[in-house]
């Protein structure tokens, strides 16, 4: 039913149309296919660009991603950029805005309307994680005397800006919110039901403040199409929308990823980024991280002459290594997502620590007894066997019990938990875990 | 504005009102609100379920995470389950289906009547993490003859039935799909407008095969409250809905976390898993890692002799494995990441592959340098540094190489990419460049 049109046969289209006719057939394509479209011709992209109106180069730019918003906006003259922004939604607008040195968007924002520059400004005030960083000002306020046809005829005629129309809200003069009406309800009833009977009072905002991975948990918990932004009155600032949740959620996902791998992070996509960029993503870390293990160096330098005696110890040193680092990192990324899905909070960490204790010494017990008895298979020393074993457990324990730490406390000191992952908690692992070790040897030997 | 009940309050309004009452006053308040109620509740959970009626029932059991659906579900009588599950949407129905034993499931599927008992049969043969296992068949169906009133007053008669009413679907006497309209462009436009002048022909779909992943990035690329799923000859069969996505975006993440970290998957929160539970996640994938680095320690006892006599490069072993190890995730992460949201395919194998070795020659002489630097300034001594700086070049190019490959190749064999991350890639890391360094060195000393 659907094909995709190549970027040649877009612009072929767009090139053998007359401008109202290009307008008629864009109403059906998502931009999200013509910015695919764009992406994939080779040649100058502006000679598609400036056969489109005004309202669909807004939508486009709106869809693409952060990094690239502002190399298409660019290809426009100033004039025309003052018009593709009045057609943008205001949280939009917010991140196009927010790509641009200040002077540039101060003049910009100086062509729109009074009123609208104003609201742009406040938005443009909250932090970019926030809901009101997030939040749009389009939304649908209506009257509560109204009845299901009044509405209707409201939104005939007002409908057309708003952001979203899956919920009306219901202010009093003060722009207070009052309650909701969904969109569906509006629809499902009859033209002379009164609006009254419709309005839900226990409506669910959110504060203006509020870190958008915390909006992001309330859309999962109810499921919204949106949610509404209120300050400590309850006067409607904007709206949230879900499409807009999905983005944010994917995007903190990447950067908890990222995190917990060292690395840091970049807007770009992996093939569309150049080798030294790349470069530069992983070297501090693993440079801050080479330069830790060496201090493991040191403590191994300091039993040297144990080590000299029994060459065998150094056999085991990386069985210890890697299982601390995997026991450890199993407990932070336990830890690490159920703080990030709300279900760990900082009040939990003696519930968390006790636990993670626990299941170390029982997973401890058991790795230690599969190491003792192989050790007595293949190497027949008992004593060997016995300084491994009580290494290795102390290794999973201590593994576990940093790993579980960490994250919480980073987060107690509003650092992110991701950044207490598996690299440094390895790193700190393994100089405990060495010491350890040929402390227990040198006792049990010397 | 809103405050929520606790779960003492609730059953104290239950007990308190009459049945009407109740009904009246749990339309506006959501179901997810209840379900937490009842969790914080400490008594006898049934003894509020019983006050309400079967289909907030419904909604509460929809609500519930997956496995606590059944528990919910089995406190009722098979009358009352019978009434419960014909209030239930078919997607959510089938997800409470597939937690039971066949027996039970068939018994309750034969009292809905045969249309819908055979609707809910064909749901349950797609495969749960396919578009055709998470769709609904509740879609809003309308022919393109009416006009904007005629539609509404259609979705006044049958709407409530709808799963959403974001969109409508044109579909011909076939039910084969033709266009699509939002509820949006209906409620905007004026009573007498046709519905055909609204009706967009390029409708995106999905099939009902599609992995639920890929049906996400539908959704993040579009943006779109729901997406209609059709068969080869684009006969409807269901729609998804937005708030079901999100859902589907933060388990995959989740199961993407603990493959990455060695952790079997489990549905349960952390802090409501025992400790048993928790460490049965842990301990087949620790073992397993735990053989396999003694396969490392055999590598070293190897060079037993050359150890003997050069003490001292026992105490670069740490260094070594930790910055594999992490060079090693970087590039896996990166990979199963890409490979996650789409932007890196199997056919782009080559070109990462490329790409890390580019990136690892750069970041690992940047590594080597310093070390070679450090070991100078600290050990004073040449061959030393020469030895240790060649076997990190070589531990960072393989362990990128070998991190970006396995998860490219996890995905040939049709295997989860996320298997492939840190853990593996470390000990199989680990083994390749002690090998190295220990050749090395016997080389360079010997």
């Amino acid at each position: 039913m659907r094909e995709k049109m190549t970027g040649k046969e877009l612009l072929q289209f767009l090139e053998e149309h007359s401008p109202q006719e290009i307008k008629d057939a864009l109403e059906f394509i998502h931009p999200a296919d013509i910015l695919d479209a764009l992406e994939d011709y080779e040649g100058d992209q502006i000679s598609f660009l400036s056969r489109l109106p005004n309202d669909v180069l807004a939508t486009i730019i709106e869809e693409a991603e952060d990094e690239d918003k502002g190399e298409i906006f660019d290809l426009f003259s100033q004039d025309q950029k003052k018009e593709i922004i009045s057609e943008m939604a205001s949280d939009e607008l917010v991140d196009l805005l927010e790509t641009m040195d200040e002077d540039e968007a101060e003049e910009l924002i100086q062509s729109l309307d009074e009123e609208e520059a104003q609201e742009l400004k406040t938005l443009m005030n909250y932090h970019p994680d926030t809901a009101g960083g997030i939040m749009a000002t389009e939304f649908m306020a209506i009257n509560n005397s109204m009845r299901v046809k009044d509405t209707l005829q409201h939104l005939q005629q007002y409908g057309d800006e708003a952001e979203t129309l899956s919920y009306l809200y219901i202010l009093d003069k003060n722009g207070i919110l009052q309650g909701v009406v969904s969109l569906r309800d509006i629809v499902i009833n009859k033209f002379e039901t009164p609006l009254k009977e419709l309005i839900n009072p226990n409506v669910i905002t959110v504060s203006p403040e509020l870190d958008q991975e915390e909006v992001a948990r309330i859309f999962q918990k109810y499921g919204f199409a949106s949610v509404p932004v209120v300050d400590a009155s309850y006067k409607m600032l904007g709206i949230i929308t879900a499409d807009d949740v999905l983005d944010i959620v994917v995007e903190e996902n990447t950067e908890d990823f990222e995190k917990m791998s060292a690395l840091a992070h970049n807007e770009g996509e992996y093939l569309e980024t150049g080798v030294l960029g790349l470069a530069r993503r992983r070297i501090v870390w693993l440079l801050f991280l080479m330069v830790s293990a060496t201090f493991t160096g040191f403590i191994i330098q300091g039993y040297e002459a144990a080590l000299a005696e029994m060459v065998i110890l150094a056999a085991f040193i990386p069985m210890l290594m890697d299982t601390g680092g995997n026991a450890g990192a199993q407990s932070a990324t336990l830890v690490i997502r159920g703080m990030a899905l709300g279900e760990i909070a900082i009040k939990d960490f003696a519930t968390v620590l006790f636990k993670e204790l626990r299941v170390s010494l029982v997973v401890g017990f058991a790795l230690s007894a599969v190491n003792f008895l192989r050790i007595l298979l293949f190497n027949r020393d008992l004593m060997l066997g016995v300084t491994v074993s009580i290494a290795m457990l102390f290794t999973v324990v201590v593994a576990k019990i940093v790993g579980c730490s960490l994250p919480i406390i980073a987060r107690r000191i509003k650092l992110d938990p991701a950044i207490m992952a598996a690299p440094i908690i390895t790193t700190i692992v393994d100089a405990l875990s060495l010491v350890v070790y040929f402390r227990l040897a040198t006792m049990i030997y010397m």
